[in-house]
């Protein structure tokens, strides 16, 4: 028996005025059947007045569900701050199929509606969980929903990457970079790179070098329980840029190294019946037609 | 406790008479110790005699254990033909490391010699079992170790091909066929068709479009317990191309049904302690160097 | 000066009802000012009688332009029979742009007429002229518009190709097969295979190796003055597979050469003014949006 | 008739000590029968004293041959100091074999004797120019033998480059960025990033997106006479990194327009007799095998 939501998070996309018709209609909705507390970017976007609102980070703690609206952009920073709290995410689009936000506008509130009655498919995403350590210590950490990757750095040449599996040597390679993707970041940059689809129940990672030297070199798939040690060779550079979902981590050493492995919580999405992966596949990456009888 | 092994099969590169000292070296180190069964096209080369011999298909149930001696090929024939008894394989490259034969020739017997004694390292491979349906029967199977192909047949055009997961519809392609790649597989065909390395304790299947019309299909990795169906969009063809690690499967029309599942054996491979499977992927691939320090 | 036109061939989509319409109003505003010869195909669909037809193949020999309806397949078809002559053509397509054919049904007659008056843009594609050598005879030649493609054959294996230019060795390749393609066919059945886009104007060929055993086997681009030998290494077969724009040149044998050069004549398109490839590439290829301001 | 040498330059890999012994047996050479003049960088790794130095740039306009020692990199240094002297460069590998350094130090002075003799072939490779453009001035201005990159810059998003060829707008692409490569470029970094190999003598250019967001988007090769612009989509970026052979150029802003030709003078190549540029390939990206018979 599922236990029905009582407090439910509204976050929006920031600073985009394209979303206030939604967050109101959304906002109208819920505020009759639940206890409803609004991201404050998104506060002001709503009509109805006063509303209770906190810092989207605390949106996991305070609330049992967090609903958002706008792109799969969005939905990153709404995993990062449930994740660690159990807390389900219903993504609601900008009026653009997302891979990861798959209610349109137009149905809003009756498919939402079934949703919070309890008709939903509910998907658990794996995130990543970077860790810069120097001389032992980590001096920063960070969570990565779609993929944490290594850049090349204020240098013009490739720079030399070597990893490690499970403290394994995989191997050393001059590249413009590396991505280390999960299935939901496959269909995002890791696509741009040459990496294959994971199929979003699987529980593994895929390695994407960027433009090797060597051509031999290719996307590798592992179990999602490895951990991933990434360091440099020596060179002139002293930098290195390490990003989380295109969030950049500062002030990373050319002499640090980078562990990467599963966050221990996953994201919680909830979907709506008839939620179909390969139906947005299909959508998202313009494969034509439907089923050919 | 490992059960020492009583029964040993040899099962050598058929048709390949620069196998015959390597079989006689390890011929006659086995039969110092065990019971030894040698698959009849090998026994040829076998200077001692008589010798007791068998064709390869009844090995696994003849044998505790098969040596194979030959390439990355003859290992799939070796594994076709143990896979069914739980019977595991070593197998003896002929002097070129492969993926899957990782003693050398020059370290018989004794590398084999600590691998018989109990030092060795098991690793179990998902093997493919792939159904013809016609009419709603069977009319052929056959399993492969490597891949599953779907080619044109026969036709200078494209074929399309319709392929569903689980019963849902995935896409259907225009293209020159589709591989269907256990982890195994994955450095082999399938990677010269653009697709991923999968780690071999994966447990994933890849779906590989060849030279698709539609430039965004891409690679898609998938659970191995899923059930793929593969089917024809009408077309003035009546004949497809089903192969099993290279090998056809016989009078497959285009109106046939193709229902591909992870066979519910898997093959049971012995290397030797220290087998390193990156370490093959960098010497397969050309990766350069070794570790640096 | 250009030469006005005084006959004009129509040739149709063949055994495409679809087409009717569009051939009727062409035919009715070229009767009006020109002779016309529609081809025996095609004249089945007009309703005007009666019309002076004939076989396709001699359409180029008597008229002095021939306007095609269909798509760039049909346009493939016109151009062989056409560019011997130096009879230009102009593509109508069928209601969706091809890269060959570029005047819409919609635009008919207006679009045509500005053309007939001298307003368009003449543009010459390279064709490929495929020779089947056997003891030093030819026993076989085609032309293609698009690519010559050479490809395994009744075999679940890969061959091996060697390929030698202006009979210097370039290379010997397992793989699928071998696509040597014009600019022209560098959109199509090339860009499935991994083939770069060769702009139109270009005097160059590609060779695209279809899933090559050697991961860095590229594509290569050559001057299309180069002449290109193609045989193959001995193997168990008999039979190779050869087609000129996805025609089977029949009965090919394992040990028959085959050369390919540039064939003597191009195509001569003419095209409305306006005309912009790379806004045809754009929308064929799905590339996003216009011109960014 | 060729005019005979008189004044030979010797240009070595800078901060190289490895190179000093052939720098000597070169040297030692030439001096018996030319002027030499050596780039200061080398001349401290030469034991005979005093002998005649230059700073690198001057080298083109002192000398009318330049005899490289160093790897594919020191090359480019020397193109670009000779190319607009018309002056030759002669490339001596440090004992592994370029695709523009021919001569092995094992074969001097033999080998280069026979080519100062006359015995050589002779390759013009063409460069490219790259302008940077402000307010309609050039602002800066580089050239390239392999290629000019467009790269993103201190950012972790993609951006937004927009192309135009000969004044037509090509595209607008979402990307990390760009490669304009040469023929000579075209088995560098090119390579890595998936662009076609182009054979040395061809009059054309390819333009490769890196890790593009459209997955149709494609290397496109056109011809080398065009003018290539590229600008940006407004971003919150105010930077640009546009480097020409790995080298940067300062301070690009995003609001800057950057143009690419072909530069007037190409640079000249001297090969010894039998130089095979299909052999060099087959030899640098470890295709198998030589010639089967």
């Amino acid at each position: 028996m599922q236990i029905p939501f009582k407090t439910i998070g509204i976050l929006g996309k920031p600073n985009d005025p394209g979303i206030a018709k939604t967050l109101n209609v959304l906002f109208g909705y819920l505020k009759q059947h639940y206890d409803v507390i609004v991201a404050i970017d998104s506060a002001a976007y709503i009509d109805h007045q006063p509303i209770v609102s906190c810092v989207a980070e605390q949106l996991g703690q305070r609330c049992d569900l967090v609903v958002m609206v706008g792109g799969d952009g969005t939905f990153l920073s709404a995993a990062r701050v449930t994740a660690d709290f159990d807390v389900p995410v219903i993504g609601v689009n900008l009026g653009r199929l997302g891979f990861l936000v798959d209610i349109s506008p137009n149905d809003l509130p009756d498919k939402l509606h079934r949703m919070l009655q309890g008709h939903y498919i509910e998907e658990k995403r794996s995130i990543l969980h970077a860790k810069v350590i120097r001389n032992k210590q980590i001096i920063h950490e960070e969570t990565a929903v779609n993929e944490v990757a290594i850049h090349r750095w204020v240098t013009p040449s490739m720079i030399e990457i070597v990893t490690k599996i499970d403290n394994v040597f995989l191997n050393s390679q001059r590249s413009d970079g590396l991505i280390i993707s999960t299935p939901t970041g496959s269909t995002a940059y890791s696509l741009s790179a040459g990496g294959p689809i994971l199929h979003p129940a699987l529980n593994a990672l895929v390695l994407v070098p960027l433009n090797p030297h060597t051509l031999s070199n290719r996307p590798i798939v592992i179990d999602d329980s490895a951990e991933i040690e990434i360091s440099f060779c020596q060179t002139k550079q002293i930098n290195a840029l390490v990003t989380c979902d295109h969030i950049e981590i500062p002030d990373v050493l050319i002499s640090d190294k980078i562990i990467i492995t599963k966050y221990p919580k996953p994201v919680r999405i909830l979907h709506p019946e008839g939620h179909d992966f390969f139906q947005i596949l299909r959508t998202k990456l313009n494969w034509s037609g439907g089923y050919p009888n």
